[in-house]
């Protein structure tokens, strides 16, 4: 999907084609995740970038408090450490559900665009259950050719989670 | 995505581009609702127009009972009113997840469509859960350029319901 | 969306359009599926063909145990049997949510396909609630001018179902 080579070309895209390329960006994106192949996962953005997971009310009431802040790869990269080596957590498995993408447009060379997530646990010899749901709102730039993530704020609905946050969203 | 605006170019879209356009359609329809933006709502629809809420059951046994009935852009703009001034309920997120979207295809110039949705509710301090799910019959027509909801049929699979049925579908 | 007739053409079709027609396949599948029109199910799989689920811990692992095994449409046939006729059971609705559909590529005239997937079950008088969740890891040919499950692979993230496994997934 990512013959396109330039923001140019990507801003000439028609709607149709446009979407397109964000299905496959962000079923490539929530597979690497679902997979659990983190090391992957910084490779999805810009660096610097804003990587921000926040409550919704929270959000919605312009409070600064964000439950998750990555500011770079690199700090991207650190929270793949902690999930590999630090991080004290039972097993589970994370699936993420991505629906209603929906592009806002263009800023100059950013690209807008929003969707629905949830997010599913299961946890060993649990059910799966209902984790966390709520809207991307992302901003994207053609980066080495391909559309990257300069900013992706992971709003839930929720205050509370079933579990501690272990994995991205 | 609406560059098109008579029923003969919709009629003329190739099956792929439908998707597409549909496709946004149900991303800005969810997306309207799922951030509460309700005065918007009865914009997606003709007037007059039919939508209705139903329990599969009662619409596999052809029985005529419906939970919700909105037969105008009116009654749908009262449904509104209830939300933002009359009803009394607890505070709580609802977000739509739809999947499968499918092409029934065009009668002369009405557009017959189907998918699921999956209604998730997150009530003020508690966890995120499914509320309902079920399946969209709709009937769309072109109107003033744009593909709008002639008829929409939320046909959802429990009887039951974590609470009551505040928000639309 | 069928309107090709040969492995060559969908070969050929831009990576856009042939995810437009696997959301269709998909669409299709999961409604057959929902709408409880088993005796259309084995139609949507080559003869022979594989259709297993099995828990992730076992796919991972590579232990051999499925919870189902089919290898043919006679055998897909037989579970249809079984549900209508054998098996005892309470009555119920499950519904399919698909996300993510990812391209991997063709093998020469296999295409390679993996999705999320999201089954919710309704019992009578129960609430909705998450049954199942996992990853579709699938294998297409076109086969009488349609893209055809050679193999399908239902890999569920639990080990655990709130009740027995009943219709496909």
């Amino acid at each position: 999907m990512n013959a396109l080579s330039d923001p140019q070309r990507y801003g000439a895209l028609a709607a149709g084609e446009l979407r397109l390329e964000l299905e496959d960006v962000y079923a490539r994106y929530t597979a690497c995740l679902d997979e659990e192949r983190f090391e992957d996962w910084p490779e999805f953005f810009t660096d610097p970038c804003v990587y921000k997971i926040v409550p919704r009310d929270n959000f919605e009431r312009g409070l600064p408090l964000a439950t998750w802040l990555c500011e770079s790869k690199g700090y991207l990269a650190d929270r793949v450490t902690a999930i590999r080596k630090t991080a004290v957590y039972a097993p589970r498995y994370v699936r993420r559900i991505v629906s209603g993408i929906r592009v806002l447009g263009w800023t100059e060379s950013v690209l807008e665009v929003r969707a629905s997530y949830l997010a599913l646990e299961t946890l060993q010899d649990e059910l799966t259950r209902v984790f966390n749901a709520g809207q991307y709102r992302d901003k994207l730039v053609v980066d080495g050719g391909e559309l990257k993530f300069r900013e992706k704020l992971c709003i839930f609905d929720s205050l509370l989670v079933p579990n501690s946050l272990i994995y991205p969203l």
